[in-house]
């Protein structure tokens, strides 16, 4: 499998699942330029023009975050409980991660939005990793014992809140520093060119 | 089970899902005062504040509306190949509509947007439901033959669409036409107060 993605790009979160899940894959690293560091034109692999995409075997294209997170689970059988109230609990974690916060930090990465637009979000934020906390509370990873795709979304939003001055509840930072442990992240983050706090 | 649901809001996908999957269910509305019209706070229900909310027969609380359109289906075994790529399709499909369609509708709800904002947003949904319309060609449902979860979903986006003035390519107006007829659709826009047209 390849997966295209970008550095510290929510394809992070994917890149995490795809080590974790002990699933073998080749990165392609897309530029601003929508370049491909293979030299290719991404939009002709994902229209879309966003990352992250998986290429399968097969040569399927999947997008969406949240899909290649579950269809890594899926195939790997890791990540993600097959059934029962952990399952629906890791995917609604999932879904709140893509629609509630990673939507919300749009406007600090949109070149031309306004002081207004950054601090809205910036509340919206703020409140939606506080719901994130509380839902943590003193357990190791967001679901429970066991590492979930929830957890690698989270770790890469607490990354660009921490780029972005957004503050998060303190009890977040200390699992962020906790992830940075976890062998998939320190591998992903290796991989994608970031030397380790 | 009960849907807590707002008329015409994105809880109307998981309407159309409960009554299409043949599944029993009640309906409870909460108003914009986050009061349920049973009287009671929502925020003690669902302490996101935001509809969907669908409560099982054991009590349990799932939220999200791409959570509770894949377990109606998921428990229902309709609306969503159990496996293959229309599986991943269809959920692809879906996650699309909560973050690439339905988060650029935001400015158009919020009182305190700017119309620069609203204007930035609908250039986006503009882009985003001519990638619908591609992908939709000359089908009858998004995925293929059958109604997905997707199409319950799109359904309502091009509902936002038409009331905000969004223009979207012809084929996805007679698309929302058809819809319209499709009883599940009809049924859920009776028991949600909407005429029909």
């Amino acid at each position: 499998m390849i997966l295209y993605y970008a550095p510290g790009a929510c394809s992070q979160a994917c890149h995490i699942a795809l080590i974790e899940a002990g699933m073998s894959y080749r990165l392609v690293k897309v530029g601003r330029d929508k370049q491909t560091d293979d030299g290719r034109d991404f939009k002709t692999i994902n229209p879309k023009g966003y990352t992250p995409a998986l290429e399968l075997d097969d040569g399927t294209i999947l997008t969406e975050n949240l899909v290649i997170l579950a269809y890594i689970a899926d195939k790997s059988g890791k990540l993600l409980a097959r059934d029962g109230l952990d399952h629906w609990r890791a995917l609604e974690a999932t879904a709140f991660m893509t629609t509630e916060i990673h939507s919300n930090f749009r406007p600090f990465f949109f070149p031309d939005a306004t002081q207004a637009e950054k601090e809205k979000a910036g509340m919206m934020l703020v409140m939606r990793f506080g719901t994130i906390a509380e839902q943590l509370g003193d357990k190791t990873f967001l679901i429970g014992a066991q590492m979930t795709i929830a957890d690698a979304y989270l770790f890469v939003m607490l990354a660009w809140a921490a780029m972005m001055g957004i503050a998060v509840p303190e009890r977040l930072g200390a699992y962020s520093a906790r992830m940075k442990s976890v062998p998939s992240v320190a591998q992903a983050l290796a991989e994608e060119g970031f030397a380790r706090a």
